[in-house]
């Protein structure tokens, strides 16, 4: 197909298109005349997840490393894991005190050696902010937090598709990143149904 | 204190700082001297806020918004909430179809009117990028989603301090704000951990 359809299948405008093309998100289409090319559905495809991730806020540069993990998965599930959260982290800064994370973190199960140290130093830099700011998450909400993301993330992983890799391949990579506006989103939901059943909103003024 | 031992204090950047002043972000010193002002406590403290805030990836305008809604909060506790996403979130599109995130949020107890548009047109977004991409979670999966998420949602809002409406502000604008990089990094660890013990990490390897 010419680009003008690979745009209306998927709903992305051709300048755009033009753009990933440029910056090697989506692979070049076969050249059927000097300024003209074709697209197949592994374009449609690929552009469909080049939008999702973008659309997520996932910078170019790490839409360019989750591609890669794609493309050349790691052996296994776990490393492939490993490969999509790397993707979109920054390295871990050779002097973060990640002892508080560490700490907090064995309330997951989690102990040395369990996990990346991109990953690990998310959780210290998050801390790190709500420290700055002043803010603390009383203990008896944290522990609710752990326990909830620990029950979220079993079931997130028992539900990686063995049948293929293909199949995994797509689920943990998308679903690790794909899914963070999600719950984020679903959270501000809930926050928002809790706080009108404790405080009392539009709902239960008889609005 | 001078605008150096601000900076000093909270560690802080002098440039940030003036560029923080600039934005509005951070309220005007009292002039000492034609170029010279001095900052008190209160400026320590919004200055830290300011940080965390940007450093979470809250945009200037936002920003600004939410500290609007800190200065400036509404009655209860409910409407506080609903303006502290309302600063973060942008405003829902009138053509979003919000069908699918309304049945979604059934599951965490939503019934129509329970929750802003803004909120549920996040929903409706976060889906759409999942559909887009062409990514299904599994049902098992998004039910684990919603319970997890109504459990954390619940421990939150009952944890809002009351003894205070200072408290109660900071708690539900920088708490339902801030505590979202904690969320999704502590989210990563635990996949990896769960990963790990499904699939055998460097650790299963006895490494």
């Amino acid at each position: 197909m010419r680009i003008s359809e690979l745009s209306a299948r998927t709903g992305v405008p051709v300048a755009t298109i033009k753009y990933y093309l440029r910056e090697r998100l989506l692979p070049e289409g076969v050249r059927s005349a000097p300024t003209q090319a074709t697209y197949d559905e592994r374009h449609v495809e690929r552009l469909r997840v080049v939008r999702a991730l973008i659309e997520s806020g996932v910078s170019v540069a790490e839409t360019r490393r989750v591609l890669d993990a794609l493309d050349d998965p790691p052996a296994s599930p776990h490393d492939l894991l490993g490969a999509a959260h790397a993707a979109v982290l920054p390295a871990a800064e050779a002097d973060l005190d990640v002892s508080a994370a560490e700490r907090l973190v064995e309330g997951l199960g989690w102990h040395a050696g369990m996990c990346d140290d991109q990953v690990l130093a998310g959780v210290a830099r998050a801390l790190q902010g709500l420290d700055r700011a002043g803010f603390e998450v009383p203990d008896a909400v944290m522990s609710v937090y752990l326990d909830a993301i620990g029950r979220l993330a079993r079931a997130e992983i028992a539900g990686v598709p063995t049948e293929s890799p293909e199949a995994a391949v797509r689920y943990v990579v998308l679903g690790s990143v794909l899914v963070e506006p999600l719950l984020l989103a679903l959270r501000r939901v809930a926050e928002q149904i809790a706080s009108a059943e404790r405080f009392g909103g539009a709902d239960a003024e008889g609005a």
